[in-house]
């Protein structure tokens, strides 16, 4: 990177590291460096970039806050599994208001949810198949053995989304099934037979190839968790939780 | 936080300003902190927390890159407008793939907002429509003065989402319309025209509090930008961009 990128983004910054971070996030992205490739070493990124290595340090440790980068002690530094991709993207955990917030992502899962399981129908590969049957398997298990069903829940839900070869939905799912955590805190277990059933619905019917019925049991599945949703909220205080 | 939290913490993450990060988010979280609130000063939360005024400069640090607090030099240390949202949160900038990228961000787009179109002509407020109608103004005049209209396009369609008053649209739409930069890189000035008559439509439909219009509007907006854009990458080559 040339000294005049490097006056532009030191006008909009204050912080050096901040600035260093900037500047090797460019490069990541000029060299197309891909999750678990190696970064050049902090003693080449301070030649490269005319800094100081302690602001090459204090860069890394931001990038890899962002989850862009990932160190892996004596070995060196890489570029990390889907990088800049972090937990909970939107900041709903500071959210004030959950009852609000849960019911607004079930809306949105309404509108996205059974569109992508009839897209998954006609789209899914056979591997995407397996991986839906197998997550679907796997929370019948969950709840049948009395574990926490939800990690396996969010997954099923992603690997529908995967199947529908869209590079974005399987990201976008998760942010928006924050609401199944949510969810699950609050309505405790009642819906657990239910869940076993719809999953298995909605997993046969993309098995299947049928595009209408996906999407009808999909919509089914989130209906019903509405309803339970707006039912528990009724018998709730009005203070938010 | 008592020490058995802690603890935890420790198991988990290598590095003690993120632990120190972590309980200090959670304790934002606790106290329900909202944007523009003031947190502790450094030497009440050091002795809070039980770790040096070294690791909670630090913590501050990653909390700042993670856009949950700013720090106001002289003043203190406050809770971050909109705490947690980080622009673009999904790492679409390290996609190597962005032609494939821009189209499957169109196929959500246009599940999405059309809809939004229509809850907007039935949800909106006076507050909201005036909004609306000056972000539409507003792209006109950059269109028409040859500025860059891409940030208030951008504005435009996250005011509609506000009308939906669903509170996850308005932060979900800004993810999604990434492709608005990507589509205005790639297509250059074709499109403006169209954007100005499009826009308008939208505009209207929603004032006019006609939602069957206002979804139509949005689509063929939406339909018009995929054609367009299907027509540019089929000319283009086959290399990544």
């Amino acid at each position: 990177m040339d000294s005049e990128n490097f006056s532009a983004l030191q006008a909009k910054r204050s912080s050096l590291p901040e600035q260093a971070a900037d500047m090797i996030s460019e490069l990541i992205k000029q060299r197309r460096l891909v999750a678990g490739e190696r970064i050049p070493t902090e003693f080449e990124l301070a030649s490269m970039l005319k800094v100081g290595r302690g602001t090459i340090r204090e860069a890394v440790k931001l990038l890899v806050s962002r989850n862009v980068l990932e160190i892996r002690r004596g070995v060196g530094t890489f570029i990390a599994d889907q990088p800049g991709q972090i937990d909970d993207p939107l900041g709903f955990a500071y959210y004030p208001n959950k009852k609000r917030l849960i019911q607004d992502l079930l809306e949105i899962r309404i509108q996205l949810e059974p569109w992508a399981a009839a897209l998954a129908a006609q789209r899914a590969t056979a591997e995407n198949l397996e991986v839906v049957q197998n997550t679907c398997r796997q929370v019948e298990l969950d709840i049948v053995s009395g574990l926490d069903h939800l990690p396996h829940d969010v997954e099923f839900h992603v690997a529908i989304a995967n199947c529908t070869q869209n590079m974005v939905m399987p990201n976008l799912i998760p942010i928006i099934s924050y609401s199944v955590g949510l969810f699950g805190t609050l309505t405790g277990k009642t819906l657990l037979s239910d869940t076993i059933v719809c999953h298995r619905a909605i997993a046969e019917a993309i098995c299947e190839q049928n595009p209408e019925l996906a999407s009808r049991k999909m919509l089914e599945h989130l209906e019903q968790n509405r309803k339970e949703l707006t039912r528990i909220i009724a018998e709730m205080d009005t203070e938010p939780i």
